[in-house]
């Protein structure tokens, strides 16, 4: 039996009164690819906003094997037992149409998925209007909305997506493995540069390892300017199967939290990244727009493998891109 | 008197002959802002595209007061001294319209600035077609055709100007200063990542400080995944005014050459930067088309703050930017 979809009301309503199954169908909606549900959730997105925002937002990174989900489980209910609602998200640009179960699996987190005061959505699927990201910042103002006061983050850590996620919340949390030596080596680019935190997770399997890999981290956040004047990024050791130091790691979250707000940093780096995030949305749908061009695409099959041999400067090439796109009387403009 | 302006053939032949007059010719033409010298320009490249690529690309950043020129110009120095014909370019996206006397000043270089197998060029000032980062990378080409088997592209090292010189070289250095605990603290977002070499200068001033120095980058650099497996990046000390190390620091760019030619990485990297160069350019000029573009200015004034402040979704100005742009057809294609 088709069930009837809600009306825009019946969705606003439903998501304030904290009704779950209203807050995934608009998830859904917000997942879609069709136009219309686009605008929908438009709409429905307008009327809450005033209602967002409530929430500390905490993405979480890490190679997969640093034990991401049993961290998250323990540092969920670990929340939800001092009276938080917590929502868990997932970010993972390479999952597939079907669903995203590679990450956000509530098998992946059992406990957690039957706690009344959390909610785990697992990753959209690839092919999403204006891509995975989107569709995820809007699902966290959604889980605002309805009332959850801890958002966490979780990225798969693939290409774009740790930006991403940094870009959508107050505080990115690295997870790092103990390890020595050669071991370490494994920071991926740029990702010192987005922590809030390090977070050496598996210290219960072995607790000196794990301290010399926190000092070792320390050293190297050390000589990086920190992003800003009131938080020095810290190192610290955890466990999330034991679930050892999680409440000192949100300490330290609430911490930053406390101070940020104190500072105005925290809504700065908010308008700065709802402002980041609109620029970029355009930017990649104009590009995407431009791609799906018909001419541009036979100009690019013409000239694009020319100039990565360095037999067309790549200027000449460019004009001939746009021109096709815009026209030449808009390119000279 | 005016000068009467040589004919492309003019250039194409002053150039391959190492004209040096020719040369600046061209790079005037290459950082004019006038559309049909850009015509030219790309004409005159595209005779001169197969007689580039010859040159050891070298890459120089660090912060002010690290010593840049004095480096430089000793550097220089040593190689035309080895039989190196020596060009120095550099790119300051902050230089004014009067000629980017910040950076590449030939009072700077004294002595470089007179020696006959060195050829040395201030930042082209910003405002031209493309960035200044087009211009500096069509400039590299050009003394490439003139001749030089070394071009050093010096970067201020603000904002985005350290991944374009990094994007347009085969080998990335990064100065440091010696200096110990606190002072460390220094290194910008993404300088790490991008770095083939750090060299701690001045170390003749203090040489157990840029001992210790060195070895903390050494191990920041430790924990980071190299790019190429072929390569981790050194960490070394040099002296700039008295030329000391540099011969060893030059020794090792020759060692990365010879490595990454064997393996293949070179060429793949130049490929890929040329690449990467094209689409950055695209996206740069269609963003600029944009904005513009005066129905798109009216919407991102009504637009933009609103979502800054969280009232409007960012998705829907998206769909209105780009509709004011692209026509609302085009949008929903």
């Amino acid at each position: 039996m088709a069930v009837a979809r809600p009306s825009l009301d019946d969705l606003d309503a439903g998501i304030r009164a904290g009704d779950r199954a209203m807050l995934a169908r608009a998830i859904t909606l917000v997942e879609s690819t069709k136009p219309a549900h686009f605008e929908q959730a438009q709409a429905l997105l307008e009327r809450l906003l005033p209602d967002t925002g409530g929430a500390q937002r905490l993405g979480i990174s890490g190679v997969p094997g640093v034990g991401k989900s049993t961290f998250i489980e323990s540092l969920g209910g670990h929340l939800t037992g001092r009276g938080h609602k917590v929502a868990v998200l997932a970010v993972d640009p390479s999952s597939g149409r079907s669903g995203g179960a590679i990450l956000g699996d509530k098998t992946r987190m059992a406990t957690l998925a039957t706690d009344p005061n959390a909610f785990i959505r697992p990753s959209p699927a690839a092919g999403v209007l204006g891509g995975v990201a989107r569709a995820s910042r809007e699902t966290l103002l959604l889980c605002e909305a309805a009332g959850y006061d801890v958002v966490i983050v979780e990225t798969v850590g693939t290409g774009q997506s740790e930006t991403e996620v940094a870009d959508m919340v107050d505080f990115f949390l690295v997870l790092m493995l103990p390890g020595a030596g050669d071991e370490l080596q494994g920071i991926k680019k740029g990702i010192l540069e987005l922590a809030d935190m390090i977070a050496v997770n598996k210290a219960d399997m072995d607790a000196r390892a794990a301290e010399r890999a926190a000092r070792d981290y320390r050293s190297a956040l050390h000589i990086l300017t920190p992003e800003s004047a009131n938080w020095s990024p810290p190192v610290v050791t955890c466990a999330g199967l034991s679930g050892d130091g999680l409440a000192a790691l949100w300490d330290e979250v609430e911490r930053h939290r406390q101070v940020m707000t104190a500072s105005g940093e925290r809504d700065r780096r908010r308008r700065e990244q709802r402002r980041i995030w609109l620029w970029r949305m355009v930017e990649g749908r104009l590009l995407a727009a431009l791609k799906r061009h018909g001419g541009v695409r036979e100009t690019v099959t013409a000239v694009e493998a020319r100039v990565a041999e360095g037999r067309l400067p790549a200027a000449k090439a460019c004009e001939e891109i746009l021109a096709a796109f815009l026209g030449q009387a808009a390119v000279d403009a």
